[in-house]
């Protein structure tokens, strides 16, 4: 069988083992708190992870974009929420023709154009759409204004024959990675009473709203216990990387609920005075956030960019030696773009390479 | 014929009157300063790309990875030199492969270890291979020092009898974006004297080394006028990216020697108080800089990042009015990266798409 280590670097390597006790927990973890787990999958944009997920209850799954939506259809999964609004006829074309095939799609809206134009397309197909408003309670992103606009938006949609107004989508993106379990938790309960306020205003003008979508995996283990709040998005719990594990948990300065499963194995093909340089850089991990990746195994050691292909490991105290020809693995800085730049995940089972799964196209992704 | 702005969003668009404009410039000025051109293709890793360098006078083109050199020669692409050092049995083996079917192909090497590995690899297939000298003039990265440690390196290549050493290859990738003409001028000249030196010392140990490989587009008007310079390895001209326009050139505060080609089309998804969303983030444009994208023909916007498939446009004083729907083009903040996100090129002449070409995988690329 294939050594994980035998693999032209950098690549994609996902610890089987810790990404199914991901898996787990998290299932057990909404199975006991009664609350729905629709995983959001730009974080891995993978059909055979979806699957798992959907085989361990999730009620379906969360995509950003048509082009994931289409992917994901084609290998079997259903119960889709687009969490991004589609705007422009390419992608509503798209979105109806994904309709056809997967008929309970949902997908968000934030402004009455919006609705209109969709209603438009959905009807001229004889289809019907569920949708979710999209609320901005906080992240100054997408989304309508909670309260009085809401309700004219939730209005709209009612008189849309074609559309089925199934809930609100509620993300608050602004409070997925703050720091400290306390600090998260108020934000994140100041920020989805916001869309509890407008759940209520809504109901009272006779919108019936069953689902509340909210959440992330910095806030999983805080919404789930809102009363109102029927499903998760989380999406990063499969993975984890280096910006959550640093915003620490409800019991620890580290965030340890789910394992770091994936991780970039990396090539040191220099070595000299104080530092060694890793065939991964640029192309081979996000950098959008102010660090760079972590070694798994060792410490002492700093990463730094140095170019598209390069990384260069500043050796300042580390705990094992580092020499020409080592295979190293990262954490990821951010788990969804640094996916995002690979079109394989290597599955391991300790040394071996167990299986291969694709990453969905960059870009496109027709059907 | 498919209009540009009717293809899905966010997308890449090249314009071809541009990019031809940006090859034929290059051309022209290394044709008169009697240097050589291998741009790098790492810029791009797009076969058609690197056919349209070498049909205006290329002698070869420089890849990054042994991925990016097969995907070159399997579409008929000679003249190869990869720049960074193949470590380790995996890519040491499809080099050899690669040797066979491009035995032109030169590599880096920057240590004796290094040397005596690729020696025995190449032996057993009953090969010969180019060597380059990698030299660490200032970057701090990979390549071996200047002067006595790199003469000792020569004499190693030259006792292997399946390798031939062709000359030196001195990147200076921390000069290649100095801010200001004047100061990239004297950092450059600085940088390459001491590849100089280091080739003067090995000639007179009796090497031969008819190829000094240096220069980007930052530095190639710079370097081509250095004597011993024999050719340079500029990628960036093709395409132009924010970072290359703020340095500078001999004559103007903005880089402007090669146009903008290459952008991202990006939708309106959102629009509302001082703000638009547009359907464009952190896996649309490269993030390895700390300044965003740049609209191509707007002013007074400025782009954040707010999410993998979402940017803020922030309207502080916008030159035209920026509407639900619309579709605009931004400049790539750093074009290697950036490119490195896409599965396709958009070739658009006017608003007509008139091509279409494929970027290679992320990962592998195997033949």
């Amino acid at each position: 069988m294939k050594k994980f280590r035998d693999l032209p670097t950098p690549c994609l390597i996902l610890d089987l083992d810790r990404f199914e006790g991901n898996l787990d927990r998290m299932s057990r973890f909404v199975t006991e708190r009664a609350v729905a787990l629709r995983p959001h999958s730009k974080t891995h944009k993978c059909p055979q992870i979806a699957q798992r997920q959907i085989a361990r209850g999730a009620i379906g799954i969360c995509v950003a974009t048509i082009a994931e939506a289409e992917v994901m259809v084609r290998s079997g999964i259903q119960g889709l929420l687009i969490t991004a609004e589609l705007v422009g006829q390419p992608k509503l074309s798209r979105f109806v023709e994904l309709l056809k095939r997967a008929p309970n799609t949902m997908l968000v809206v934030d402004n009455i154009e919006g609705v209109s134009e969709l209603q438009t397309v959905v009807q001229r197909a004889g289809l019907q759409s569920g949708v979710l408003i999209d609320l901005d309670i906080g992240q100054n992103r997408t989304g309508i204004k909670p309260g009085e606009p809401a309700r004219e938006l939730a209005d709209t949609i009612a008189r849309s024959p074609n559309l089925r107004l199934k809930g609100l989508c509620a993300y608050a993106g602004h409070v997925a990675h703050a720091s400290g379990f306390e600090t998260r938790l108020q934000k994140s309960r100041d920020a989805i009473s916001l869309a509890l306020e407008t759940r209520d205003r809504l109901r009272q003008a006779g919108h019936d709203l069953p689902i509340l979508s909210v959440g992330s995996t910095g806030t999983y283990n805080i919404d789930s216990d809102i009363a109102g709040v029927t499903e998760i998005q989380a999406g990063s719990y499969v993975f984890m990387d280096v910006e959550y594990r640093q915003i620490g948990s409800a019991s620890d300065n580290v965030y340890t609920d789910f394992s770091p499963a994936l991780t970039v194995l990396a090539t040191v093909i220099h070595r000299s005075q104080g530092k060694a340089i890793v065939d991964a850089g640029l192309k081979a991990f996000a950098t959008d956030r102010p660090f760079g990746p972590e070694l798994l195994d060792v410490t002492g050691v700093k990463y730094e960019f140095a170019g598209d292909e390069h990384g260069r490991l500043v050796l300042e105290n580390p705990s094992r030696p580092i020499n020409i020809g080592d295979t190293l693995r990262f954490m990821l800085p951010h788990c969804d773009p640094n996916v995002n730049l690979y079109d394989r995940i290597h599955c391991i089972q300790g040394d071996d390479v167990v299986d291969v799964w694709s990453i969905m196209d960059r870009s496109g992704g027709y059907f």
